[in-house]
């Protein structure tokens, strides 16, 4: 076996998670399209995980804000899950996802809906446990919207 | 093979509908509890059921409404989910829906989270159509906390 | 996090469950039915809850009956699963399931299958462990038949 | 890519099936065993294919008969199911299946349960149609017992 | 319940196993064939059950060797999946697999990915630990040693 | 519903995917680490997203190459999967996936499996056809690595 490299991604550092999948017919109601809860579930497991990598603690799922689904999305159409840490409490980290649905074929991308998670770190006894502060650099947006992949069409937060 | 017996539930006539699931491993994270997005996937099946059976319509989620997670549901506890339908628009069924999680053991029993969904009917092309209008009798409440399941401390809307 | 409402369901007084599934691409052979399998691991999941229910104790299913299916039950369609206490032995709970198809269109609903189920309370060990007496009333047929969503159709125990 | 080899398997002439599943925790309630209703759906599904390889029809489960579930099986395990056409009628084919649990460490095997199916044959329509029949020549089952895998123990149908 | 017949099944004695699995919507991409990776995950799994068996020891995949897929698999089609142990290290066993793809009506058969897997045999530790040498018989390594990775014998039943 | 943002993302510019998992219960051994054939699949899902974006075409997997496994994945780990298209044919797309297991608590990330999967463009009759041509630029590497999540030591390409 070869070498296995190493590295360390601290707490406070990782404030956005991409995640994809592909929807299948599991996934849909009658009519080829996605159950909201599905979509629900996706979002929530992004936010766990941009929340859990920024906290570096054990993350419960406190609340879920309003959702609108604007869109439907179709059997064999690509979901990417963008989930952003926005706000910190004491003990709590809020994130906001985007789900975006993209036609394989024609790269056609819309956004189906947004989301807000609130997580709140405990500890082994099931306690409120205090998060890094989120502290977002003047220009955030910006930096986040210059990546390959950032379409800078769902510019973020109301 | 034995007769098979028919019959028909029309639209506009049942408002209520509950779901049981036992909360298996693939259910929860890594501490033993449930995930909230998989709560919330449990809770809008819960509200598609009542709101097809309501409607007699393809219907699909347009808003979830903010959810507020009181208490982990742990693994090998029972779900119950107690969806009604609480309005209508003219194309539109808002489904209040209660997530009761339950220690098989003990028959302990606690809210763990109370959400509302708001659900579109959809005609073959995809387009809004009519459905029943809601009419909650002057003793609706009372009625359906008189079954022998209902705990009357869930009571309800605020 | 708002107050949460506590209450105690005690053993020996549910002895009816119900669950509802959508019949999802998942569940179905290549004709767009059910599979026979699939559809008795339903019936086996109702029928451990309501045990599990009735007698508060850790269940195992010990024996399923005969169970005959009728009619074929579609993709799309809604699943509904009564399951009622029907006797106990010292150790054990006899379940009977029906397994009911909706067509969520035209509210159309059939019995699919009817099946038994005896499931064995065990301890902390695996030994079989004593479950409350079922006494039926004189009358319970039609005490649960009086429900609002009690298919009187659907008549019970041979 | 490289030639690929064909050959083709008739009607009539298979009439017996192995599967091997292990056993992973969704399968499994809080103490660790398998569902009743899990081993249910894996015999349903050996009892489907062989069945669909016996008669090369499309088929669908009319009946499954009694079974009675001798011994738990745990997480972890190898579940094998044996199943074998024991009977055909004009358009049906009865199965017997076997679960055997296999301790993977130790190698210890032992019959959990034991159940039979009915399966029909159905044409593009839904209506029953003829299935090949199945002549077991005398040495029928000390044939089947030669086979490397066989455990002689399980000697087969009351 | 009945008495339960045991056997063992020692280490070093099997040296195949077959399963068998229908392909499931789930299963395949929006064409209705089976996903490359869901192919490989089933291909696995039969390694990982014949090298469990032959060893009675604890094992790992180490390694998955070149797989070419030489033909697509439909939805409804019955796949079979055979393993075979080839070779044995210290601690490490190989296991060729070969996927067939079976048309379910036609009973038409054809390879349609061939895959070698490396699995190691873990102790309580995770440290390798010894398995049993792999004795093939004087004429079987030679015949399956003369394609590159080709079994002569897939050509057929008893 | 708000106003609904469009963008498209056109053939021949998407060249890396990134997905993120938890590793569930049901992914793992009975010791709890990852299975090969679930690791296997994940990345050919991973393959599959980042060539049907790049092609723009209906992509099926040809061809997995040898993948080693440096390290096991536990229960609970966050899996990332970097998937990146570092060939192409007149009609094939080769992508060469890292597999990268994280340790949510601290942070710690290790290269688990590196693996490369060509991918086949078909049209509507299953026919190969063709893909737009990679050109990396000069200064590719650099410009991956420089995105804030890109993992340094994973060098990338021999």
């Amino acid at each position: 076996m070869s070498t296995v490299e190493i590295e360390r991604m601290e707490a406070g550092r990782i404030t956005e998670a991409r995640l994809a999948e592909i929807v299948f017919p599991g996934d849909t109601n009658h009519y080829g399209t996605i159950f909201g809860g599905r979509a629900l579930a996706l979002m929530d497991k992004a936010a766990f995980i941009v929340a859990s990598r920024f906290a570096r603690r054990a993350m419960v799922t406190a609340c879920s804000e309003r959702a609108d689904f604007h869109a439907p999305v179709h059997q064999g159409e690509l979901v990417e899950l963008i989930a952003r840490v926005v706000a910190t409490g004491r003990t709590s980290v809020t994130v906001e996802v985007e789900l975006i649905a993209e036609d394989l074929m024609s790269g056609e991308r819309r956004l189906a809906t947004r989301g807000r998670f609130v997580l709140v770190a405990v500890d082994a006894d099931g306690k409120p446990t205090p998060v890094p502060a989120h502290t977002s650099p003047p220009n955030a947006a910006t930096a986040a919207a210059s990546g390959p992949q950032r379409p800078a069409s769902f510019s973020g937060l109301p």
